[in-house]
C-alpha cells in the first residue's frame, strides 16, 4: 500500500480503488531517446515526493499564464520551461487526496497526465493521493472488502432514469437472518451519486472503521441528492431561484422515501426500525439531511450535517415542528462545519436556533475548508458514534 | 430518454448511467449578462444538434492550433474565434456513443465543459452521445435494469490490491435457487475494469438484450485485465518488451482462473459448468480470451475475440494443444474485426491457421476500426448467441 522511495510503478489500489488517486508516471519508465516532442503522456504529473511535496507539470507551450488551483488552497501561480511546461512544486500536504485543476489562461482544465478524476457535473477535477499512515480512514488496509453496489431505477418523483449506490460491509451475506442497520448518505451539489465512494472513499473508511471495530458494521445507501436535475444543470444560478430550490429538496425528500427507501429495505437485509436509520451528508446533502432527517423523526433516530449550506436561515419555516420532544427522538443530531469554511456562521446561527428551541445537538468545529478533506473525517467520526 | 428538441435540461440517464454521456448545456441556461468571461463552464460543449451533427467548442485564447480528435475519425482543426473559443461542427454522426479529446498546441486535452468522460489509465478523453432509435442496443430502455457490483481484494497472483465488476441481470436473487451462466468479460489496454460498463454500456446492452428475448439472463464479470500492473503503468512501450508482455498474459489467467472465478463462484448464483462458462474480451482482452479460454477448454465453451491483438503470428506456440478434438468442447468460437482496423490482417491469419488446424469458428468482419463503436455491436452479437 506505501509509496517505494524509488517509484517503479504503483499500487493498483492506489490508480483503481475508488478511481480517485495519482497515477504518476516515474522517470525511469521512459528513456529521454522515446520522450516525443509535445506528448503528454510523458510528462510525470502529478509527481508525489517523500517528503509529501507535490511536483505538478503542464504542457501548454502558449498559454499566457497556468495556476494550479489546489483543493483548500489559494490558486497558484506556475512557471513556465523553455520546453514549454508549466510546472510547480507545493510545500509539503498533509497526507489525503486532493483534487486540483490548471487554469491556463482563466480555463480550468484537468491534468492530461494523470488518469485520476473527482467526478463532478460542474467542474471536474484531477485528483492526487498523498499518501499517509495507514491508520488514516480512507487509506486502503489489508483488512476485508465490502462491496459497492450500483442500481439504476426510473423515478416518478423526479420524471428521469436515476441511480444509486448502496456499500455493503465485509461478509455481508444476503441469503442470511442477520440484519444491518442503515446510513443514507448525501453527496453535495455538482457532485454525482458516485461522490462519496469516488472522492469520499466512504467505501475505504467504512471497511477500516469495521475492522478496527470502532464502527457498528452497517449498510451505506448513496443516492442521487437531486430532486430535479434541472437543479444541477442549470448551474449554480439555481440557488438564486427559490422556487426551484425548494422544489429540489421537496421532490428529493419524496424520491428518498418513497422510492430509494423502499427499494434498497426489499433488496437488502436492512433493519426496519428507526432506531437503526440514520442520514447525513455534506453541503447540500447535509441541508437534505436535517430536512429529510429532522422532519421525519418517525423515521430517522440518527442525523448528521456536515458542512450544511443552501437553505435560508428561516429555520423555524424550515423545521415547523421541531421542539424539545425531538430530544427523546434523536440518539444523535451531529452538526459539523470547518471554521475556514464560509458556511461556518450559518451553521453556527443554526445551531443557535436548535439551542433556543431546546434540541440537543452536537457541537463540531473542525480546522478547514469546504473540502473533502474535512468531509472524510466528518464520515469516520459520526460513523463510528452510530447505531451504539 | 430522448432529447426534446428545444433542450432544457438532459434526461439523468444520458448524464450519469455509465458516466460516459454527452451533458451539454444549453444555451437557455445562461443569460448573457450571466456569463463571466473565461469560465468554461459557461461554454455548451458538446452541442448535439437534431440532425446528429455535433458542435464541439473549446476556449484557449492562446493556442496556435487546436485539433478535434474524435473516436474513429481523423484529427480535424477547429476556428478560433475572436473571443478565443475554438470551434468545429461535424457532419452528422451515426447515432452512438463517442470518444474525443481536444488536441491543442500538441498536448490532449479533455472537454472542461463536459463531465461524461471515457476512463482510460493511459488516455482519458471526453464522451459524447449522439442519440438514435431505442432499438439501439446501447440506448436505454424503459425495461428493467440489472446492477453492477464493484469487489475490492488483495491478488496473490499480481501482488497488489485490485478490483472487479459484476453485473447481475434484473430479477436477480442471491437467495433464490435459479443458477445463471456467466461471461467472462475482458478489457483492451489501457483501459480498467470500470471499461465494459462505463464506455462499452455492457449493462444497458445485456438489459435491452434480456428485455426482448434475445440473450438468456447471465451474470457478466468484468475482472482487471492485467496480470502485472507495471505492464499498463509503464506505457505502449511494454508491448516491445516479449518478457514483460508474456507475463501480463500468464499473471492474468492465473488470476483469472484461481482467484476471481472462485470467488464470483461462490459470491453468485453461477452454474459452475464449462457449458454454461463463457470468455470474451476487445483487444488485449480478445487475446487473452483466446489464450485463457482455448488453453482450458476444461472451463470454458464459448469463446469471443473482438479485434483481438497483442499476440505474435506464432499461434502454434501460444495454442500447442488446439486440434480438431476442440470441436467437441466449443460450443462457439466467434473471431471479429472492423475491416478498417489495424488489426485486421492478425485477425485473417489467425484464422487461417485456426482453419488449417481444422478448428471450426466464425469468420465476423464488419464495418469500423479499433473503436468502442466496434465493440458494443460485437458485445450485442455475441451475448446474444451464448448458452443456447
Amino acid at each position: 500500500m506505501r509509496l517505494p522511495s524509488t517509484i517503479l510503478y504503483f499500487p493498483l489500489s492506489l490508480l483503481l480503488m475508488a478511481a480517485a488517486s495519482a497515477a504518476p508516471q516515474s522517470k525511469q519508465q521512459r528513456k529521454p531517446e522515446e520522450k516525443r516532442a509535445a506528448d503528454s503522456v510523458a510528462l510525470i504529473s502529478p509527481e508525489v515526493r517523500s517528503d509529501h511535496s507535490v511536483t505538478f507539470r503542464f504542457r501548454a507551450p502558449n498559454a499566457q499564464q497556468v495556476n494550479l488551483a489546489l483543493e483548500g488552497a489559494e490558486p497558484e501561480a506556475m512557471r513556465k520551461d523553455d520546453q514549454g511546461v508549466w510546472s510547480i512544486t507545493t510545500s509539503p500536504l498533509v497526507p489525503d487526496y486532493y483534487g486540483y485543476s490548471f487554469v491556463a489562461d482563466g480555463v480550468r482544465l484537468i491534468d492530461p497526465s494523470n488518469p485520476s478524476l473527482t467526478p463532478n457535473l460542474l467542474s471536474m477535477s484531477s485528483a492526487v493521493h498523498v499518501p499517509g499512515s495507514l491508520s488514516l480512514p480512507w487509506e486502503v488496509n489489508d483488512v476485508p472488502h465490502g462491496e459497492i453496489h450500483h442500481h439504476f431505477y426510473k423515478s416518478a418523483a423526479a420524471h428521469d432514469d436515476r441511480d444509486y449506490y448502496v456499500y455493503t460491509p465485509p461478509k455481508y451475506d444476503a441469503t442470511a437472518k442477520q440484519s444491518y442497520p442503515v446510513l443514507y448518505l448525501l453527496h453535495g451539489y455538482s457532485d454525482d451519486a458516485s461522490g462519496w465512494t469516488a472522492v469520499g472513499h466512504a467505501n475505504v473508511i467504512l471497511d477500516n472503521l469495521i475492522a478496527q471495530g470502532k464502527a457498528k458494521p452497517m449498510i451505506v445507501v448513496m443516492p442521487l441528492g437531486y430532486g430535479t436535475m434541472k437543479f444541477v444543470l442549470q448551474g449554480w444560478d439555481s440557488w438564486s431561484h427559490a422556487d426551484l430550490r425548494d422544489k429540489n429538496f421537496k421532490l428529493f425528500t419524496e424520491a428518498l422515501l418513497t422510492e430509494v427507501m423502499p427499494r434498497v429495505e426489499s433488496e437488502y437485509r436492512i433493519t426496519k426500525d428507526r432506531n437503526a436509520r440514520a442520514i447525513a451528508g455534506l453541503s447540500m446533502g447535509g441541508s437534505e439531511s436535517l430536512l429529510t432527517g429532522l422532519n421525519n423523526l418517525d423515521k430517522f433516530s440518527w442525523v448528521g450535517a456536515f458542512s450544511s449550506g443552501g437553505i435560508p436561515d428561516d429555520f423555524q419555516k424550515d423545521f415547523p415542528s421541531l421542539d424539545v420532544k425531538a430530544n427523546q427522538q434523536l440518539h444523535l443530531l451531529w452538526i459539523a462545519c470547518g471554521t475556514e469554511d464560509h458556511l461556518i456562521t450559518v451553521n453556527r446561527n443554526l445551531r443557535g436556533w436548535l439551542t433556543t428551541k431546546g434540541v440537543k445537538h452536537a457541537d463540531i468545529e473542525t480546522p478547514g475548508m469546504h473540502t473533502w478533506m474535512v468531509w472524510r473525517r466528518n464520515l469516520a467520526e459520526f460513523a463510528g458514534q452510530l447505531f451504539r
